[in-house]
């Protein structure tokens, strides 16, 4: 049985993170089990920066960007000793159990851990990338997409006025999940994903064809880890095409990490960190709590981690439907 | 065969209804269909208030809220001669197909109409109120709860400053599915829902606790739909039942229906422009195209007016365990 | 020499005033002064609420809405035995000068106390309703504005929509000062404001001709405290008039007093804090700091209480050009 | 006596130009003037792109960033032959006089124009760089310093939750005026724009000093025109001096551009483009209109150009006071 469980962040920043801490916290004090803060994740775990938290530590942060608990690399849990001082510090604070929240570097680290000490891990997806396979969408998707979406209705303003031809690029290294719904909603023409191996050669052509019919302003969506290369790198590359083209590039940025979190991200964090803690209590461990279809599911981090979540196809044909 | 179809908006507006329309538009086109706009729902349709478009006259407006196409009520489509006069309209101009957005109301009128005049109709949910069997979501739920929640973040600031308990009314008259993440997500001690039984003694009862345990700031989220009576005569009763705390009273109102649609509202609306027309093309009618575990799917009319959608009953759980 | 003053916010929060807090903090510590805060204005002076405060207590709060220290009304400093316990802490805790953010009502405390006790106190303009002399802003009043011009944005999409009149009443008990770029950013149609005399029945005649000319929608903006009675009185009088007209109210309330503040009041307060402070260094008591054609002026508090700040006349010329 | 005058944007768009436009429109029909759309500019001028304008043309732009004029650089226009063919284009459409919407690249194009064909010109200042001397602020700059500040505000939440120093850069090629009030609005420790001398070495050692003091988060607002680089630029060299603080770059860059005005600047941009009209009315022509201590100035095109408005020194002071 639960007493005592310790709630930490880690990896990349994402709105809805506090959201998430905060129902761990007061999940556990509804269920009268003592519950602690891990400063700075698995490196304050391994240096015992534990703080004791109740239900007044999480008022008023629901609608706080980043994370109290601050986020962090750790080198030393990469170790073997280092790894052996954390659950000494754990074992120290009288913790049974703990709530790991991030992705999949935070989920492989949990994953080892548990195995090397036996420690029961719950994670909770925290991350704007959505690229977690056990969830709908990862805490912090929803605001991400938001924000850069703004940001995008504010260039197609500038980029109306100028007939211009913009480079956006959004987040997402390994996927396309922040960029597809930035491409259909903010009404780019085009939209370049590491899903899909659309070549700048392509994109010329189509900038070529929408120019052949008097279009005269455009927006490409490129998300970081095209494989084409940068969104400065592409914009180069289609200027050097087409010269006459008016080309800018702006790179969102950050500003895709921050800020309060949308409805559907408070919902969501506050649903995983009841379910994560309710899940330790009955048993669950090295599984992630995550919401597919609208219910509560817990999958192993092992699927988490070795498993794809495909983004949607017909999104591909939707840009192409509704932006030609 | 489609060949010309005709969209309208009917009911309240919602933000994303001109995302909507643009998607019908688009795909129109796309597959080669011609495209009319029929301006004031019913009303035009009636008056003969038809208007062509092309992709170029839905360029700029999937960030724009409201309808383009705007809504009114039709007192002649109400009776036979109306919807006669409204068929007329539609042979005119050589319509072979609907698309109708709105919600229950507007899906009734299309139910009659199509069973008179054989018209097939597709509909789509606009509505803030996703109150609507067949779909998740409704087309400008996800804008309206964000928009609310901003509001009652505000509003959260200065109830802290001022030790003050909150009555904040948002929209719902049938249903707390606006109210409820916005309780959640606002951090509110108390939820009033039209679905749930909560009366005014259990409210005061509640806050006489919190105030026990020294709690000094409140905020209780009602749905306009509650049978205890709109904010103001809560408050009214509650003041009258613990005169030392120092009541307010926002209705959060007709801003609840616009505003640039979110994220989230662009893709529903797109992903069902595009369906209501493919449908159309391959013989649907008489249904709602909606969104349902992520899946397309088309519901029966009769099915969306005479169903109910459940709220999930764990989310007033989550109020009591995250906001105690 | 001043060792150690004391900060304090008092009646109505507004954005804005955590950033005047901080300054005022900053301020202090910059010169070597020590400072502390007292809770909840009046009251906690009274109770000896008193909180030490460095530099590290105003981290991260200059972009928060409502106020750390809190606002009360305070009976007991209306007598004279609560000022005079209000004096004993001021002793008790060494305090040397007072930095009073807020409005009238808490200069005319600040003049009364000074008077009495002789502890010299320097205000500082926080109130959303800029109806202060001796500054050409008051610290809240651009975010209350942009707050309420966002909303009206939002009304004014189901407005057009709907081909609605809406009734969009603002804050402003004494003034029209959110009303009028309300009013004109908002484009509406008619502005009523408590400074001009401009009858319901005039409304009337304005809307009947809009609507001879087929104008389909109309805003009127009011500021709460017109002498015509609010926004609901207004429009119970003007439908009964125009029976056809399908009007609508919304009351934006309490979300004007709360939010991120704008840069201009961040600024503003910052540049306030700033002075009240160095003011108090410099030997001055019994004003209040402000900008006025953006110099840093001091003003008696018996000048902002007893004078009058005119609304630029102009403004009401603007309305009737731009909005017809 | 005006009866036939246009009103043309041109150079960088900025958010309120096309609320200037609207005060342009409405005011000269206002007095019974007619008006003009010049379509691009000087380019539009001269290839004779003209759009008669009335009331309702303008209705629901206030709000709306860009230009819907849209804007865009002549080559011809730089040429005598380009500026006849412009003027030929003017007298062909009956143009009595031209209100000229843009920055001091509009102004020197205007000045030359005027002098060789005598037709009147006066000038709004739509740019966000506010760095035209004649007016205490210019249309888009309140704008876009809100848009930049939200933004920071969104970096300060992750670089808290990551310990980390963000260098932001904001626009400015020539002056600060969007950098200080980002620096001192955001909480920024160090501010770094044209027209100060602070070299890089010196943020290093500020920086270090922090360090020691324990600090572990830091934000530095870089104007894009500093000389010591660009925000990339100065990271390096930092990154290279202290290589334990993590450091990451953000470019705000275009977004500043867009996005609905806020009130300040849609009162500003109504002010303005009235007095730009009204200006005409009474012979005024070579002068810009501006707002200085909210009095209506006209200043001739010459000051305008050639004149320095000086940031005020006071602001450096606030930087240091208050983000130590």
């Amino acid at each position: 049985m639960m007493k005592r469980i310790a709630v930490f962040t880690s990896g990349g920043d994402a709105p809805g993170m506090n959201a998430c801490i905060r129902a761990v916290v007061r999940t556990a004090v509804y269920h009268g089990i003592e519950v602690y803060g891990i400063m700075r994740g698995y490196s304050g775990m391994v240096k015992g920066e534990f703080v004791k938290l109740d239900s007044a530590s999480v008022s008023n942060t629901i609608q706080k960007g980043g994370t109290i608990l601050k986020s962090a690399r750790s080198q030393s849990f990469q170790t073997r000793e280092g790894r052996q001082l954390a659950f000494d510090q754990l074992v120290n604070h009288g913790i049974d159990g703990l709530v790991a929240i991030g992705g999949n570097g935070t989920f492989t680290g949990a994953t080892l851990f548990e195995q090397e000490f036996g420690i029961p891990i719950v994670g909770a997806p925290g991350t704007i990338d959505n690229d977690l396979y056990g969830t709908d969408y990862t805490i912090g998707y929803d605001t991400a997409v938001n924000t850069a979406l703004e940001a995008i209705d504010k260039i197609r303003d500038t980029a109306d006025s100028h007939d211009r031809c913009f480079f956006v690029e959004v987040m997402g290294r390994d996927s396309g999940y922040i960029a597809i719904p930035c491409a259909i909603g903010g009404g780019a023409e085009i939209v370049m994903i590491p899903e899909t191996q659309l070549s700048t050669e392509a994109v010329i052509e189509t900038l070529r064809s929408g120019r052949n019919r008097s279009k005269t302003s455009f927006l490409v969506v490129i998300a970081e880890g095209d494989e084409e290369g940068n969104a400065h790198e592409v914009a180069r590359q289609v200027k050097a095409a087409i010269p006459q083209l008016d080309t800018r590039v702006t790179v969102i940025g950050h500003i895709q990490r921050g800020g309060a979190p949308s409805a559907a991200d408070r919902m969501l964090a506050s649903q995983i960190g009841i379910a994560a803690v309710e899940g330790l209590m009955n048993g669950m461990h090295n599984v992630m709590a995550g919401i597919v279809d609208r219910k509560l599911v817990y999958t192993p981090f092992a699927d988490t981690i070795h498993k794809r979540k495909l983004i949607n196809q017909s999104f591909m044909r939707m840009v192409e439907i509704l932006n030609a």
